[in-house]
Order: C-alpha cells, then structure tokens, then sequence
C-alpha cells in the first residue's frame, strides 16, 4: 500500500491540499468539523510526514527526556522501575516518546537539557524531584521550556512552596496516617516509626503522617519515645526496632522496605520473649511492620507496606507535561497539535495535584517464626 | 559566547571551511592528522549543526531504541533496572540518546520499529532476546536497520543457531557451575538443582551447568533425583526445596532468586531437624542455597547469588550497535562518523560474545534462624 501523501489525502476528502497542510500546521485557519475530518482521516490513514522535515518545521520532536537517577537502593528501587514503564506508556498512548539521559548533578543536568534542547529538539522534561530555587526548574522556565515533576517543591520548613510549574506527588503523610489506623484497628496502641537519619522533607512528611494519626487516636504521649531515625538500611531498620521494641513498641510504620525488613526480623526475634511473653506469637505480630513502596522485598516476605501510585502518577505527568507542550507550541504560527491529545487540550488537566496511597496488608510468610524452632 | 559556527572553526584552525565540513561530511577525504585536528577543535568548541539540519543531511538521529518489557517478575525484573541504566550511560558517552518504548508482541514490536523508523529516524536497536527465526530480527535484517540482541539466538534443541547478527549474552552454565563449586568446597554433595517449570532454554542453560559440574565432580548419580522444576515463586522454592530437602539435597543451586529466597526459609526450617539432625546449624549451612541474579532481595537477606555482568553487557551492546551504526552510514556518502567512536571504528568490536558471571558469596543473615528461638 502506498503511503499517504498530502495530495492523496486532500484528494480522498475532497478538500484543498492548503486545507490538510493547515489542519497540521495552523489548525486554528479551519473549521472545527472539517479539522475533525480531517484529523480523523489522517490518523486513520497512517500519515507520517517526514520527521525531520516535520521537525523542522513544527519546531517538535515529539520527544520528552527524563534523568535517569541512580538507583541509591536496591530495594526501594524498585518502584523506579515500575514509574518508567508507566511513564514509557502513557507518553506513547499520547504520540511521544521518551528519551532517557544521565547526569552527575543539577549542573550537569542543566548541561544535558541544554544538549537534548539544542541537538536533540525534545519537546519537554520530566524531573523526578525538585525543591524551591531549585537551578533547573529556574532554568527551565526562564527558557520557557516546559516541564512536570514528580515531587513538591519543598521548602526548608517542610512546607510546599507555591511554585506555578505542575507537579505530581504522592501524600506519604496520608500513606503512613492510614497504616497507624490500620495498626490501631488490629489492637496496638504503642506503634513506633521508624524514619530516615538523612534530613529529608519526604521523610518528614511520612513522620508527619504517623504522628497526626497517633495524636488523633490520643496516643500523643508515646510520639516522643517512639519516634527513631535510622540509617535507611535493613541493618539499621534491625537495631532501630531494637530499640523501639525495648521502649514497649509492638509494631511499627517505616519509611522504607529497607527499615521495614530490618524490623521485621528483629521482632520476629523479640515478639515471643519481649513482647508477648510467651511462645507463640499471636496473631495481631503478624502486620505489626508497615513498611513503604510495596516493594517486591515486601511482596516476597509478606509485609505490609505502603503503596504508592507511581502508575496514576505517570499517567498524570505524562498528560500534565503534553498539555503544557501543546500550548507552548500553540503560540509558534507553524504549530502542528497531537492529534491524540485532542481531548487533554478541550479540558487542561489539574496543574498540581497530590495523589493518595494506600496500605497493602499481608500476612509475613511464617517459615521462620521463632515458635516453629 | 557566541556559539562556533562551521566558519569561525575553520578560521581558527586556519584550514578552508570545506575541510571542516568534509570532516564532518565525508572524513575519509581529509588526510588523518588534519582530520584528528579538526574533530579535537569541534570537540573542545562544542560545536553542534542544527539537530534536525544534520538528521536531514547524515541521516543519523543518534538515537537508539529499546523495546521496555513489563516486569515480570518483582524480584528478578531489578537487574533490568541496573541493564538500563549501565546502557543509558554507555549511549551518552558514545554520543548517543536512548529512545524507550513498549510493545504487546513480536508483531507489535515491529510495527513500533517501522514508526520509530519513519517518524523517529532512530539509527538502531537493542533486543533483550531472540530466537531462531526470530520475525523481529529477520525484519531488521532485511530492511537492512543495524541492531544487536541481549541474549544467544537459542535454537529448539537449546543450541545456539548460527545467527550473523550482533548478540552479547551471559554464560548462565558458568555461573551455576561456579555455584556448585562453591558448594563443593564448603563440604556439600548433595547438591540440588531447582529450575524453572516453564520451557526456557535460558533455564535449561542454567541447569546444564550445575549438572556438568556435579558429573565433573564424581556425583552424577545425584543427578537425576536432585534436579527439580517449580514455579518461579517464592511459594515454588519453599515446596521444591522441601522436596529436594526429603530427597537429601543439603544444598541447592537455584535459576532465580525468587526460588532461592522460597527453599532459604524452608531449609531454615528443615536445617536442625531433618538435615543436621541437631539444635545448631553448622556454618555450611548458611551458604547452602545459591540463587541467580544477585537481586536486591538476595542482598537484603544475606542470600549467595549469581551476578551477571550486565553493566559490561550493557557496554558492550552499545559498542557493537555503535559500530554497526557507524558501518551502516559509511556507505553513504554524506555520513557523519560519530567522533567519540573514532577508536571504535578502528579496532571493531567482537560481534558475538559471552561473559562470565561470578558468585557473590553471602552468609544470610542469622535473624531468624531457627536455634534461636
């Protein structure tokens, strides 16, 4: 089958060849039903103009970039990787691909956007964080070059400052707020966390969470004691719940998998001797560790863990970021709109928004309880 | 500064503004030290044509595509992770993007290669498997498009077929021999094999290699009873290596870490009752399992493991898909040689190899073991 051509195509609609070219590069000269018409028949017919010749024309690449930091922990990592699929996809079912690039600081990252801008034409970036001041965002937007990220823009207080560049972010302090609930539901009241030694606004939001959930339940006398910072390791998850489990905690919300595992395989050990004074570990020890990421360590060993929407958070960026692409390009006269994006220009979506995990609770695999031994 | 154009290099350099562009255009006219001169000042001046000028003129987008697979498996899919970082760093260095994308099927996959072909320019691909026959590969060959393959071209017998095509790959029956190796010197015989269920001639490679090192040894008789399939699970290694356990397997070597992790807790439980007929484990028991990939979980909970080289793999494919591309353009005659890629050119890269994996040794951690309780 021969490929469509602009003349074929004007031919097959028994329009103007002027009109087809204008439907792809000045939509807002046609009629809304024929630019419909049209549109519908180029996406059906397959037309590809040439991508560099399009390129150069249009000013876009339909590409968007995306650092790809390195993976600091095994086992959280994890979630990474399911980020990047979703993200893969969605820009995909919305006519963009996704370019992926490295870098060895914000500086450097600054030099490889400039790079990606000038050599490759991306269209746009996704950043997998931010903080206020931050040099990149600063540089973005004072080339007008249009971007979405993943995380609020943190202040040094823990508070989001308002910034007007989209974000997406997940409520950790509502993921650990509803794990203290679900802790609570099963019987304990002397629930620890266990958090990051690292200062961290994300570790602080997920601490935050904890506390207010405790002070609701009118536990605001333990918050104090049973509060740990650690290091974010299974090693130090293990000494933390040590110590919380010696200052009477019998479960425990973590910031991580990491910790979580750590705490798991010290209570297993404590539960029977320190905790509940006997030999056979009742039921409610069983999800007493709530860890973060729902990790496949977590899903492996039975934990219950906290689990973020990176998939709905994808999705999101990807839709936020292409609408800020399309009216970016919507002021250049030569502007060829995503035909599939049609809809996400009609409604813009939500510019920041703040999605909801929640608690998915397991039951640890028995094998190595203490009262098998 | 102002940004170098094709005429403030030349005046520089003191050489004619057609050397400059038959550097870039078509080196093979300008004599070697002028050539090396001409690309060293373009390099230190940052000089960058227009993208989508050159992508007209070379023909070249410097982009290469990856298809991304859904992650399968939670505890193994993490070595994919640190696969695609090692290869965006190789890419980036040769001067080149990675392009991601996904696909439902083979088919779909190839009409994924053909728009990012016509739409994206892209100069090449990564496969993260083929067979013989293979409709992906055979489309790529035919339509001439340079690509290299993460895996050997298995054929129906689990032999590699004779392919021309560029493929790196990882000795999976080294690694498992290694495995046993191991084993043996800790004083175990009784060594299991616990595979995958499911028809794999990676799987049978990886089995190939513990039975070859077992008959080495002296122990085929053990062959036949100490080798068993499962479900690749964590459920699937806890019941598997119970049997292999009943069977007098006193260690095993597994073809994933989410078996290994499955027969680790079950040969926790059976290790002072059934295996050592005693209260306290041995020290060999505690390196008695061997899984394969050396993922996360492996580490978090002290599990020996086989790695796979993936980050060389990972160099290594975009050396070779590097060097293909850069053959494949040659034939044109208004090719820009990829200048960070000199050295490549010159000594080509072996177009077919298999690395080595080693066996990270761990002692599990000794939380939940079973004396103590």
């Amino acid at each position: 089958m021969p490929r469509p051509t602009l003349a074929s195509l004007a031919k097959e609609l028994a329009v103007s060849r002027q009109t087809v070219s204008n439907v792809l590069n000045a939509p807002h000269r046609v009629k809304p039903a024929t630019r419909r018409r049209v549109q519908a028949a180029i996406a059906s017919a397959g037309y590809r103009p040439n991508a560099a010749a399009r390129q150069l024309r249009t000013r876009r690449s339909m590409n968007l970039g995306l650092r790809l930091l390195p993976s600091s922990n095994g086992i959280n990592g994890a979630i990474l990787d399911r980020f990047l699929h979703a993200l893969t996809e969605a820009a995909q079912r919305a006519g963009y691909r996704l370019t992926l690039f490295c870098a060895d600081s914000d500086g450097d990252e600054i030099r490889q956007y400039q790079q990606l801008l000038d050599v490759a034409g991306l269209d746009g970036f996704i950043l997998t964080s931010s903080t206020p001041n931050d040099p990149r965002t600063r540089w973005l937007q004072e080339r007008g070059t249009p971007f979405a990220v993943f995380g609020r823009p943190w202040d040094g207080d823990g508070h989001v400052s308002s910034v007007d560049h989209p974000w997406v972010d997940v409520d950790g302090a509502a993921g650990t707020d509803s794990a203290v609930k679900m802790l609570l539901a099963q019987g304990h009241s002397k629930i620890g966390f266990l958090g990051w030694s690292a200062h961290s606004p994300v570790g602080a939001d997920r601490a935050s969470g904890w506390e207010r959930a405790m002070r609701e339940a009118g536990l605001g006398t333990h918050v104090s004691a049973l509060r740990l910072e650690a290091e974010d390791t299974v090693a130090g998850g293990a000494a933390g719940a040590a110590l919380l489990g010696l200052r009477g905690a019998t479960a425990m919300v973590c910031s991580s998998d990491s910790l979580a595992l750590g705490a798991l395989e010290t209570l297993r050990e404590l539960t029977p001797a320190t905790l509940l004074q006997g030999r056979s570990p009742g039921p409610t020890s069983h999800a007493a560790i709530v860890g973060f990421d729902d990790t496949p360590v977590a899903a492996a060993l039975g934990l219950s863990s906290v689990a973020q929407p990176v998939e709905d958070a994808a999705r999101h960026l990807i839709r936020v970021l292409t609408h800020e692409v399309a009216c970016d390009g919507a002021s250049a006269p030569n502007d060829l709109p995503a035909l599939d994006s049609a809809a996400g220009v009609d409604v813009p979506p939500e510019k920041q928004i703040l999605l909801t995990p929640h608690v998915v609770e397991r039951i640890p695999l028995p094998l190595a309880a203490p009262g098998s031994g």
